[in-house]
């Protein structure tokens, strides 16, 4: 079917669009948002994992897969500074499958969970020739607010937190070493973890919401030239950013020579980091970066900022400008 | 994977048993149940339909299973007396489908949500090898409570919504159709539309609900055998119903002679009727019957009793009893 996810989407969003007296927010951003009886908000968000096109349940261990899939929801509400509250699994799985992998994936789930404060109240389990992983997480808004995707405006300088490009280069690792059944030195360890096991920014999303000094937020899930072309799109605005400012693992550079990597191609294409990317009000850059200090020193990076126009731009290291937007990782469907 | 569902959701509602202030009920009933802020509480509840297992994309037409996609899902909200309000569908959609496949789903799924007066709020859509619809749907407590399953007393009556069986005879008729590609004549319509585009009972449940004669309450996704199972199960007692007096369309006894059908086993172990099966606390039984005649008429019947002990019987016409606990359908993974 000839048709982008996007496109999609954003047919749904128009024929969807209701005027709700508690419905806060619907779709076209992290979670949706709707209002309790009185002064609170529920953040709701749902997400479709497909094994052989976001996981591999064959080099995937179980129970990191387990984890992953929850935390790539408390991603979402990491990305509007919430509270994760409640988490439904739906979930097909497949006759190939044994018991113990099941049991195992269990245990990521349960073991992230408590980590998260975040408890499991239902779902459904079918059985299917495909495994399909589909998590309903609710989380509550913070007291201080919520972060959304439209709040950007020109002079807001752009930071990401740390590191970009991880999991892309972890995944082509793992392909890599999966294919030729080898297993190959520790120095990679640090990206396929990020691959692997991925830490949603839950407590970071919640300081950078309590901060008061961002205006726009969104997790790293498609790359960061897909997920802040999001921002500037909700938020009417464009971007600009400096590749020599990109945050990434120190051993980033080595794995893609080793392996033949794009690094600019990770680091703004790759998804699956995680990380957030949020835009900073003019003027408080120096307050957000004492703020995150005082709460134990959380590195945050200024890679660009917010202008005119549309569209997210990258300034190459060899000066060169180009235009990057909706250039991340798109499913064709 | 020999693996029972049921046996798999006991594990893990087991692991997944918290205490939380504002959860009020957990794994184990039709939807969860938790507060909001300050009086009032939501009804969660996710559902996974897969391609070739719960419904068939060859012969479903695009439309009626979009309908049929809502339907199943509000049922369960219908099966706590609540009200609908909000859904999030996560979708795996093939390379094989059509865009006008896709669009003829989407408006079956608006037509449904607004007849309900229910907004689309989020969702997700991937590509996979196999059709999987995942829909979560929020509803609002009704004002005069919840019907959870774990309410039945002995002493208490066993309702049903009619008709039950004509979804499973009206299953067997279309895939016997679709095999043949020959379509049969109108005199099965109401048993093929009955597993096309099945009408939740929204409207009924919050009528039971507001009645205050009812005890238990649950939808008959799996059979009445499996679902009044349930409410065993979950309120400690036993069940008698009468076969005798278990409702159906008047043509599902002509259905079931031409094409080879077990009546019992379509009222029983079908499933996907979307009726409701609920208990009346003793002595409210003609209570409830006129406040149905004066809210509109909505017939139920009477089928059996609640009783000490444990599971489902089921006294046959010719006068044997038989277990039937569990007996519905059940998907091994």
């Amino acid at each position: 079917m000839d048709l982008s996810e996007r496109t999609l989407i954003e047919y749904i969003r128009e024929k969807a669009a209701v005027s709700s007296g508690d419905l806060i927010r619907g779709i076209g951003d992290d979670c949706s948002v709707f209002a309790d009886s009185k002064s609170g908000s529920w953040l709701i968000s749902t997400d479709m994992l497909v094994d052989g096109v976001h996981f591999n349940s064959k080099w995937h261990p179980a129970r990191l897969l387990g984890r992953k899939s929850i935390a790539v929801n408390l991603s979402d509400i990491a990305a509007m500074g919430g509270i994760p509250r409640y988490v439904l699994i739906a979930m097909s799985l497949t006759a190939g499958l044994s018991t113990s992998w099941v049991f195992q994936w269990l245990d990521g789930v349960f073991e992230i969970l408590r980590e998260y404060d975040c408890a499991l109240i239902g779902g459904d389990t079918v059985s299917a020739k495909e495994m399909t992983i589909s998590v309903t997480i609710l989380g509550e808004r913070h007291p201080s607010g919520i972060l959304f995707r439209n709040g950007a405006a020109v002079g807001d300088t752009v930071y990401v937190s740390s590191p970009l490009g991880s999991s892309a280069a972890g995944l082509a690792i793992m392909e890599k070493i999966s294919k030729n059944n080898t297993m190959d030195d520790s120095r990679w360890e640090p990206l396929v973890q990020a691959h692997l096991n991925p830490v949603p920014r839950v407590h970071l999303g919640q300081l950078l919401c309590a901060s008061g000094c961002v205006s726009a937020m969104q997790d790293i899930s498609d790359g960061l030239a897909t997920d802040l072309g999001h921002i500037c799109k909700e938020s009417g605005v464009g971007a600009v950013i400096q590749e020599r400012l990109l945050p990434s693992h120190p051993i980033l550079d080595e794995a893609c020579s080793v392996f033949c990597l794009s690094k600019p191609d990770c680091m703004l294409c790759g998804g699956e980091d995680y990380q957030l990317v949020f835009t900073v009000k003019k003027g408080c850059e120096k307050k957000l970066e004492e703020y995150l200090d005082a709460a134990g020193g959380h590195p945050v990076f200024a890679v660009g900022t917010i202008g005119q126009g549309q569209g997210v731009s990258l300034i190459e290291d060899k000066g060169t400008s180009r235009d990057i937007t909706f250039k991340g990782y798109e499913h064709r469907i």
